[in-house]
């Protein structure tokens, strides 16, 4: 991934694909404007050049000035604008065939198809965005809910950002007093006593843990949660997730997915963003558990977030049923007695009351009896927790890694200075910990993981 | 459908639906700039107010004023605006949440959400387009080619509603010369003679036949041909139309479409756009022409544009290839003599030579054998007939019909003028002439007409 050398004008349809009113075609880069001076026809006689931030109407044509639509022009000079380069954006009528054209009007004048994130990119390489920002951006498109939506507007507002730059500035200021004391020992000035070195380590540690805590509490409400129903044939488990899917409000995701042998659906529990698997739709052997070993059963189980084991509460448990109760791990687990509008199989009830796993009565015909698995499941993934507020910073995985990174690399500073370690390998020690975190804000960040971020971006951001 | 009573302010989701860089939230109507005021927060210290088509940069908050994204903002006043309303954009990031969010958020204001069409359905009952160009934006959405697309800018840019607004303005005017003829029979000033007014007439009749040829011959420009593979199993039609498909740019159409039971390809044969359907899918039964009888088969036979009978040429005839043969009709058939890499047999070969229906060789293992079955396609739709210069002017097929109807009037016309039907009884059918006209333009048509024109738009154009 290339680096401040934006000589490059790129250009790519911004819109999403398919048919709409509105479909743009977006270009970043020196040639911006040429480009634009040589592709538009203004609707004005009097039209002299591009004013930045007007729009400007017109049509668009192609190399050979045949005309292609009827638009909208904007020029925003760099280093003003999003990417901090040259931009031009062309609002066109959004049909496929229309912006395809356009796109390749565009490209016929030499400018090179942007990849995935990379008017993102230039912003961040030009100073426009950190990293975290860069990051929000993708967070902002993704998200699947309005509280996502918050979490990234935080972030993208730079929330993050400052947060992350202020730790570092307060170990950089305990790393210059101990280059001064390692430096001047003769001196007495301005000396960093150990005590006061530890103090400022803890300070810091608890701001990141604090920070941290968000991410392990809210990042359901960002990512959403992976809730996999769990049973044997004829348990009730599809009745369930249509009863919930009924309930709740499903997310519609108009990107088409890819083909699954199970059933997926998002649905958005009062706020809460959640990916629904009914492991139904996988093939059913005799054996429920090997056939879970052979199978995406096993993946999805491991990978959920909440495993509902759903179980028939009005007959005896079959082998399948003990079987999945007890491979059940206690922290991701939640037992669904469903079927509570049959009479009761006693030695079921006593069976799973002895398994000691958090259990929920349901029943998929009655919408008392779908809430209450709702909240259950509710209260098993985020317990009491409300909705984030507004302005709550919860960082993502890389980010939480490089906290948890630093929060090692300071913890031991923290043991070794109590241990009497001279300040010089001290020193280097904090300066690794400040240097993991200035590659969270994007200072100092290695090619491959911006290579990462960036890539996992749509074409045209 | 309300007229001119646009005192209610619409808004909508104005880019395609999906992930994207950019998402548009389109609002129109005497409120667009108050709900914009209330929604935005300007990134300068010094906004006070929107300045027209100018690019505004900032947050749009919810009706609370938390922030919901960073985004840009223009308005443009009517009455020289796309709708001649005040219309104001929101453009923020492109995911699912955040337009319907920032969109949900300006419904709360007091907007209503759009209908299909209705922006620019206002467009057209604020006379800032006439019917023609109305239905020009549609297709050029939903134009599925460069050519198709060419053909919508004309329109869009006026040409047709020009050219149809000279024929009427040609038939006023003589309507004008026969009132004279019959208010002042006494005068000699400025009387038109049944000579001049079948010349007249005559020239009008060539105009408009003119611009219907032009719907015959390059509506599959336009619209797309539909092309149905027939043939029994094992005839081939699944390997032709891979191997068409291969050769050919297919063409990628981003909207799920409906569950179906034959498998359909949108292709782009070198410029000609091409809905390729191969009835493989259907359910087989022992007896094809019954099977047909009963299925979508011949829905589809009967719409096709073309009908390729695909026979395997190394095997004898079936009752089924006959039965096939049989009901294909002259206009629409192209025999296919598929897999030419196998030994011929010969009765077959003369048994179709015998039906005298155009036949063209295949092999769908072999590039040359599926490029001479692309142009045998391309012939038996087009002719020689090449892509539709810029600018050319066909008609859709309710422009067409209204033609066909003036066409009708006119020469019945033209007869009774001939037959000494005297000028006031003509005129009444130079009238109807000219209203018929009008309503293709859009002048005076009927709000039921508008209704099916506006309901096929998208909603946010």
């Amino acid at each position: 991934m290339e680096q401040g050398q934006s000589t490059e004008t790129i250009g790519a349809i911004a819109t999403p694909l398919g048919s709409g009113g509105v479909g743009i075609v977006r270009l970043s880069g020196p040639k911006s404007l040429t480009v634009a001076q040589r592709l538009f026809l203004s609707a004005r006689q009097t039209f002299e050049a591009f004013k930045p931030y007007r729009l400007h109407h017109g049509w668009v044509t192609d190399v050979h000035g045949a005309r292609l639509d009827e638009v909208l022009v904007s020029f925003m000079p760099g280093p003003g604008s999003y990417s901090g380069e040259d931009i031009v954006e062309i609002n066109c009528h959004g049909g496929p065939a229309v912006v395809q054209a356009v796109l390749e009007a565009v490209l016929e004048c030499g400018v090179r198809l942007a990849r995935p994130g990379e008017f993102t990119l230039r912003a961040y390489l030009n100073g426009r965005l950190d990293l975290t920002q860069a990051e929000a951006v993708a967070e902002m498109i993704n998200a699947p809910t309005a509280s996502s939506l918050r979490l990234a507007g935080s972030k993208l507002a730079g929330g993050l950002g400052r947060y992350i730059r202020d730790l570092r500035q307060r170990l950089e200021s305990l790393r210059v007093q101990m280059c001064v004391a390692v430096d001047f020992p003769e001196e007495e000035i301005e000396c960093l006593a150990p005590e006061e070195l530890q103090a400022g380590l803890e300070q810091v540690l608890v701001d990141i843990e604090a920070i941290m805590a968000n991410f392990e509490r809210d990042r359901y409400w960002r990512d959403g949660a992976l809730v996999v129903l769990a049973g044997r044939v004829n348990a009730g488990k599809s009745s369930l997730m249509n009863a919930i899917l009924g309930r709740e409000r499903a997310i519609v995701t108009p990107i088409a997915g890819t083909t699954r042998d199970y059933l997926e659906e998002q649905v958005n529990l009062s706020g809460l963003p959640v990916r629904l698997v009914d492991t139904a739709g996988l093939r059913e052997t005799d054996d429920l558990v090997e056939r879970a070993g052979l199978s995406r059963s096993r993946e999805l189980l491991e990978q959920a977030d909440l495993v509902c084991v759903v179980l028939d509460s009005s007959q005896a448990l079959t082998a399948d049923d003990r079987a999945l109760l007890q491979e059940a791990p206690n922290e991701t687990t939640l037992v669904v007695l469903n079927k509570q509008d049959l009479p009761p199989h006693t030695e079921t009830q006593e069976a799973v009351a002895a398994q000691g796993l958090p259990t929920v009565p349901a029943v998929a015909v009655e919408a008392d009896g779908v809430d209450a698995l709702i909240r259950a499941v509710r209260q098993r993934l985020v317990g009491e927790r409300q909705e984030p507020e507004q302005g709550e910073l919860v960082p993502n995985l890389r980010q939480s890694q490089g906290l948890a990174q630093a929060r090692e690399e300071l913890r031991a500073l923290y043991d070794e200075c109590r241990n009497g370690v001279p300040y010089d390998l001290l020193s280097v020690r904090l300066e690794t910990a400040c240097t993991i975190l200035s590659e969270i804000i994007g200072e100092m960040t290695p090619a491959a993981v911006l290579e990462q971020v960036f890539g996992e971006f749509c074409i045209g951001k």
